[in-house]
């Protein structure tokens, strides 16, 4: 046995890695590799951990963790409304029939044409700067329509996050600073076409303490009370960034935790103001990376400097190792009950040296044409994904109930060349 | 003026950015933003530097930095070979008019069904590792066939690269280690289906010393010397790795000091064994680099910690300042004969802190609307973008003799969608 627990929604039968009831081994032979896996039901169970443990919350996926359509539309089923980062992310929204009233368009530098979108779409607007309040002010206007809005506001919170991912710190480029909270709200009151009904957040990205949710949920009622007075709030947005446990022996919070850290102070605050807004959450990462895992084929094992296991899964599929240092945890498919015999680095089929899927790690012994799962590869997977050295993107299965359904199909040269003109007279 | 030179491709007319003789402002306007703009004329120039450097050379450009159809066909019309690192990037350098025995398909983890592809297409392959070896022989022999291999060896060079690009150290994933290299050739001599007739390493990316050229290339004779006696050498291949100046300032080698600093070792060296192999070399960014620019729309301004310019371009199209902390230099393109009059941080859309295309820059006053050029962007730019957050990628442009050519459509919202299929059941 690996030196964790495998997570309750996989198993592992007569030696090989299960999901959704599936032999992962067989669905790298009916589907080829790389091949993204999702169980639907882990899925849903993770969305109805946050419904469980913030009942009178309204929780908007935080679709930039994984916007694919189908899942998307399994979590609109249950009820999620979505944060949209894109004119993108908010046509996928609405085609995954979430509807406008719950979608929230975030982001930092949205162009004219997104906020035009995002007004006759009727979706709801998180406001990131000045410039933006006006652009949009002037949009909605001359479409003769009024778009419910929030400010992003920056409650510099140090979050324990990587630094390219801790977002509520007054020295990152996200939100409106505290000091020019009232201001702004007072200055949208008086605009066309802006209704400022909320108030929003969000401090970082894969946070495994609780008392920096706390501190940021405090200061936003600070904010609260400082506008309670002029706006009458409907909501209250304190983000997402709740951390997973990548490396099984991290003690990592509940949404529960969460909850329990956050609810008091909203609602003590909220009755001391006597007000009754909405709470809004944003989970992204804790919904969407535990239900999906990555197989990768063995190609080669090279014992070198190191032990290479080179497989064809290259940071084109999965950039996190390669981009922020990240863990996933790796088990071999096939040999999923087997023993530590070896340290092994597992790397991909990218020109760089940085190209490494999992550093040093103690696995069972290793030969060309096992299979590699790299687990927790639902958030920030696919949807980061490129066809850098001329890498087709590969394919997408969802498993549910012992069966599986291809999601996504397998990019072929052609895709290479996609959209690509050669002028007439290089032909 | 800015403080740098505007490199010679570039121009400064009616205090706009001009490449190719085509104003960036106007192009911005036709194509619209984000936009790659690449200049003909430069990639040419660019290759003929190392046609002239190494007059007796066989050049292999590097398609992993920008494997454009486009871009490659120029290529191939020049004389160029490719050195290919992947089944997908062979198929796009054949499509570019690139014959099959100039193409050396490097790769450090190889799956069958690529080896296969590139048997049957008739390119050379570079092994990576002993399994890989047999897998080939193996795969040749069924389909009948001789392909011509050389090995990727790994020399051990320490280059002054990024950490995740210096891949000559022996502690990196690729090539075969030098004290293994006589019994590898000569066990590949006794195999079927393979022709062992090179050598080849690769040192790292962005290099900007000369020595450690001089040293791969006295390291690569030390073998070359070792296995000449049993080997009927047809070519040396040392790879590419050619800094650029992303920093106008920075001192970076051209390649005729590249040329300057191997090509005496090499031909001492074979003199001195009485052997005629061909030269080979594989640069890539320095072709590249400096014939494009990405252009970027200025959504917002903001004034909070730092002077914050929101534009659309975020690292899903231009990964390498998020990734890398690459620096590339910025021009506002409206503003190209503006005066410094503040110090600005040019993000883009992207929800992570680390999307930051360049910090605290002294550049004219800019406001909403401006058009911002990023310099250098021709490799490692659209090769690695993806549609993260949402967002469709971006249109490609090529300007030669004052006319441009629409070389890649934008995409659209149902690019978002390519070949995601959704289960009856959730319809």
């Amino acid at each position: 046995m690996k030196n964790f627990e495998i997570p309750g929604h996989l198993e592992v039968k007569n030696g090989h890695l299960h999901i959704g009831g599936m032999d992962t081994v067989e669905l790298a032979r009916e589907y080829g590799t790389p091949l993204y896996i999702t169980s639907e039901d882990r899925l849903r169970d993770n969305f109805g951990r946050f419904k469980k443990a913030f009942p009178d919350a309204h929780i908007y996926f935080a679709a930039k963790s994984n916007n694919n359509i189908v899942v998307q539309r399994i979590l609109a089923r249950e009820g999620a409304g979505a944060d949209a980062f894109s004119d993108g992310e908010i046509y996928l929204a609405r085609l995954a029939g979430i509807p406008p009233e719950k979608i929230l368009f975030t982001g930092n530098s949205k162009t004219d044409a997104e906020l035009e979108y995002a007004v006759n779409s009727g979706v709801m607007v998180s406001v990131d700067s000045h410039d933006e309040l006006i652009s949009l002010s002037g949009i909605a206007s001359r479409l003769g329509k009024e778009v419910k809005i929030a400010f992003r506001v920056n409650p510099d919170v140090s979050a324990d996050a990587h630094p390219k991912l801790a977002t509520g710190l007054k020295t990152s480029k996200f939100g409106i600073p505290s000091q020019e909270i009232v201001s702004t709200y007072k200055k949208a009151k008086e605009l066309p076409g802006v209704n400022p009904v909320g108030i929003h957040c969000h401090i970082g990205s894969q946070i495994l303490e609780i008392s920096p949710f706390a501190e940021a949920m405090s200061k936003m009622m600070d904010l609260v009370e400082a506008i309670s007075g002029f706006i009458d709030l409907e909501f209250v947005d304190i983000g997402g960034g709740l951390g997973i446990p990548y490396q099984k022996d991290v003690r990592a919070p509940t949404p529960q935790d969460w909850a329990d850290a956050v609810l008091p102070i909203f609602r003590e605050r909220c009755a001391k103001l006597g007000i009754n807004p909405e709470l809004h959450i944003e989970p992204g990462r804790y919904i969407t990376a535990d239900t999906t895992i990555l197989l990768a084929h063995v190609n080669t094992v090279k014992k070198a400097y190191k032990n290479f296991v080179g497989t064809d899964v290259g940071f084109n599929l999965l950039i996190r190792p390669a981009m922020y240092d990240s863990y996933h945890e790796v088990v071999v498919a096939n040999k999923a009950d087997g023993t530590a015999a070896d340290t092994y680095t597992v790397v991909g089929p990218i020109c760089e040296t940085g190209d490494i899927l999992a550093k040093d790690r103690k696995l069972p012994e290793i030969k060309k044409d096992d299979i590699i799962a790299l687990l927790d590869a639902g958030a920030y997977g696919f949807c980061m994904s490129s066809q850098y050295v001329g890498r087709p993107r590969c394919a997408e299965v969802l498993v549910h109930e012992g069966k599986a359904d291809l999601i996504r199909k397998r990019e072929t040269y052609d895709d290479l060349l996609q959209n690509q003109i050669i002028p007439g007279r290089l032909l």
